[in-house]
Order: structure tokens, then sequence, then C-alpha cells
């Protein structure tokens, strides 16, 4: 397993860090059902309209995000890379299903290729919370950063933590 | 684990199966050790003049090929998927080490990404041997097969199994 955070790369990735008060296995089911990830997934008043997940290296993440005006977006289709319990879950846009290349957008490259990287470790108040995106090129680390990526993560985050309390 | 073949597309992919007269261990030990992979991964006179292997989800697969000439190609440099010890082993180069997505090649897209993909079986006459590679699209499948994907991959698998005879 590659050695994390020792990888990060400030060019190129973005990373966050946070003490959520939830144990990892409940993180981790959040994460990884769909009907536990759909509750929180997109950051509120968009929601998570679709969502399949096939929980095993090469095997399918799906979500389509729904904008507060009622329009879907166009789907996000990946492919999980580790699915490690508990502990850390990996998946990338740049393949599909059965570790698929990733077709082409338009003139020639997908839209914003990234790798997800969710880490677990227990805590003594709970869990300790790393997420991280991976891109090839520091344009794809400033357009997603642009995007709001810790933003919108971490208020994702904060409804996944809200929603498991009331599991 | 995804399950190949059935996932194969003939649209999309190339794939060849063979039997081999070694047994599985030789044919994994001969595709994860470069001091083993060297010398018969380039069909002749072709070579392969540098390797570098990090045997794990996520680690790099390196090598560089000299022609005959003495012209030593652009490396292939990629990343494990799947090492399932005398099984399977998936790789791509459409992602590098540490699962990041591959670079742009010039105008935007990689030149020929691809998912590799060698599977191993006990056969009563030593291995079943099944290659396939996976692409994004027809276009792909159409370079890498006019590429002489089959007679050079076939070529380097007997090269692999004269190899291996000779330990």
């Amino acid at each position: 397993m590659t050695n994390y955070p020792a990888d990060f790369d400030p060019k190129l990735d973005l990373f966050f860090e946070r003490i959520v008060d939830v144990p990892p296995n409940l993180v981790w089911k959040a994460w990884t059902e769909p009907k536990h990830l759909m509750p929180w997934f997109c950051p509120k008043p968009w929601t998570t309209v679709e969502c399949t997940i096939d929980l095993r290296p090469g095997g399918l993440f799906y979500t389509v995000m729904r904008s507060p005006e009622g329009k879907d977006m166009p789907a996000n289709v990946g492919c999980y890379l580790e699915t490690i319990e508990n502990k850390r879950l990996s998946w990338t846009n740049a393949l599909l299903p059965g570790f698929r290349p990733a077709a082409k957008i338009e003139d020639g490259c997908l839209d914003l290729p990234f790798t997800g990287i969710i880490m677990l470790a227990p805590h003594e108040r709970g869990t300790k919370y790393t997420a991280m995106a991976k891109h090839r090129d520091d344009f794809g680390r400033k357009t997603h950063e642009d995007m709001g990526f810790e933003h919108g993560w971490g208020k994702a985050l904060e409804q996944l933590v809200e929603y498991v309390k009331a599991l």
C-alpha cells in the first residue's frame, strides 16, 4: 500500500484532515452503502439522487447530483482502487469499472480526472478523517480548489457526522 | 474482484489465451521481479534495459525498451491495480504511482491509455495464461492491435517460457 500522506504533493493535490466524534466503522458505512451515502454526500441544498456502489477494486462508484433547481448533473462514474474496511477508500474517475481507462470527453481528455482517497484512523475522540484528491497537473488541482473542494467535502463530512449520529 | 474475462468487450479490448508448460508461480516470478522480467519482456531483437517494480496496488511499474539500433523508447510508466500472487496481475498507464491520474501528452490526452491484465490458472500441462488489454475506445483497441498486441505479447510469452525453463 502506498504511504499516505507521504506522497502528498502540494503542487498537485488537495488535502484536509479533521477529527470527527463518530467511530471509523460508522464513517465507513456512510461512505460504502448507497442508502447511507445519499443522505449526506452533497452539500445541501444539493442532493444525491442516484448511487451505485460495487465495493471491490475495479468496482463501480456511481453518483448523480441534483441542483436546488432540480437539474441533474452528468453522472460521476468511477472505479474503486482500494477498499480497506474502516481504514482507506480510494477511487478514481480516470478509470471506469473493470479498470478500463475512462473515455475521452470532447477534444481528447477527461474533464477533471482525479483520484479520491479517504483515510480513517481511530482517535480518542472518534476518528481522524483525512481526505485527499490527487490530480495530474496543477491546473487540475487549481480547478478542483476553485470548485470548493475543501469547503464542499468538509460540509459533506459535517452532514455525514450528523447523519450517522442519528442512525 | 471483477469477473474476467466476463467483462471482455470485443469492441474495446484485446485478448488471447494460451497453455504454457511451466507452472503459474514461475510465470508470476517472471512478471514481478525486474531481473526475471528484463530477459524476456521485449520481443527480440528489442531489449528491456530498465525495469522497476513496486508490487502492490498503487505501486510503480516502469520499463524502458531499446530498439535494435540502440535507441531507447520513452519510458512505460504505470501503476499496479491488482497483485494477486500466482493468479492475476493488473496495471494501467492511465494512472501513475500512488493512483495519480496520468499527465496529459501534447494536446490533452494520454497517447494510448490501456489497462493490462495477466491471468494465470493451474492447468494439467502447466498454466492457462490469459492476457487482456482494455482500452477506452475502439480507436485505442485498433491502434494497439495494429501495433501487434497479440503477436508481440505472444512472442514475449514464448521468450518467458524459454527463460523460466532455464532457471
